[in-house]
């Protein structure tokens, strides 16, 4: 075993310098770059196509997943430059994927929406500037007991699907003290498509922490 | 790469070996074991604080989670046997952890819930006879399109949470097309803890394919 856990450094290694590779080329290049990750289905998608209308300046997005070009296409529909990556079988994103798909034009931001996982993704830089974790009241209240990482690591979380609160068990409170055990810093942005709330709050505050204003 | 693809081989065909061990033994002791695997809040734990109740003869649960022990405080308060597993942050349980765990008394059977996880788990026996997957109606119908593994694994599919339904963007049709592309012998049980459907169905479903009937 020991010789395995010496080859997944590497591998983590050699990850970490391309990230911090790619993250400097994009920060030369004046483009702020968002991993965004969640579970299967947390609304990772839907979440970019109405905060991305929102920002100033062209967005970009590289969508990973497993299979399928879903999720790329709904973004071309809705006038969104966007590459697919399909992993095959890998659980996240690693930096080699993200260095070959980074476009060669210039954007305001680059979206990088990661494989949907609550495990994986929050262990591997891709070189991104800030992580937003999107996780929904479906998923239930205990999730930061139990995936402390994606927890631990987000810069902004996004509460998403609140219009489902009357309809799930969901404790805002156990919730938040699970998050705040873990990170006193990042935001935690309620959103719903069907209402619109939280899409303006969190535009307003990666607007903010890129430095390019609304 | 190669040396890397070379030992995550021998990783997978220990891990697969010992499975057989694992699945051989359970089987002589006439014990039927279950590796129920679902996205983060599925409803894992749930199902089966429901499903066992019907099942004849003791049952017991393996808990697969990162960190905590919040799913097996639950099924010790309604009596039912369990052990935890953290695995810090593996995630996926393995053959190893499973052999480990297995209790030395004897149960009709054992269900192994596996980390919140719709992508690794799929890919690791555990000495399982069966896999039983849960996924729901919040995640969105295109699951089987995005993260066919699990879907083309499984011998029996639990669609739940439709009380939701009438709130979200499902399309079963689209779902069940998905689901029939991977794999045509699973059925796919609609479930819901709030009206008690589908446990009735999945227990009977259950309790036919392990050989020990209702």
């Amino acid at each position: 075993m020991e010789r395995t856990v010496e080859v997944m450094e590497n591998i983590l290694d050699k990850n970490e310098q391309l990230a911090g590779e790619v993250n400097k080329s994009l920060t030369e290049r004046g483009i702020f770059a968002v991993n965004v990750m969640g579970a299967p289905g947390a609304g990772k998608t839907t979440t970019l196509l109405n905060i991305i209308p929102k920002l100033k300046g062209q967005s970009f997005v590289i969508e990973g997943d497993i299979q399928s070009d879903i999720d790329t296409q709904k973004l071309a529909e809705a006038g969104i430059k966007a590459v697919q990556i399909n992993t095959g079988g890998a659980c996240h994103l690693d930096s080699p994927l993200i260095a070959e798909a980074i476009p060669t034009e210039d954007f305001g931001y680059v979206f990088i929406e990661n494989i949907g996982n609550l495990v994986c993704p929050a262990e591997f830089m891709i070189g991104e500037h800030i992580k937003m974790l999107i996780v929904t009241v479906t998923e239930g209240s205990d999730k930061p007991y139990k995936y402390p990482l994606a927890f631990e690591k987000a810069d902004i979380i996004l509460l998403n699907k609140v219009d489902l609160l009357p309809y799930v068990d969901f404790d805002i409170d156990y919730f938040t003290a699970g998050v705040r055990k873990l990170n006193v810093n990042a935001p935690i942005i309620q959103l719903s498509k069907v209402t619109g709330d939280g899409y303006g709050e969190a535009s307003a505050w990666i607007a903010k922490r890129s430095g390019k204003g609304l």
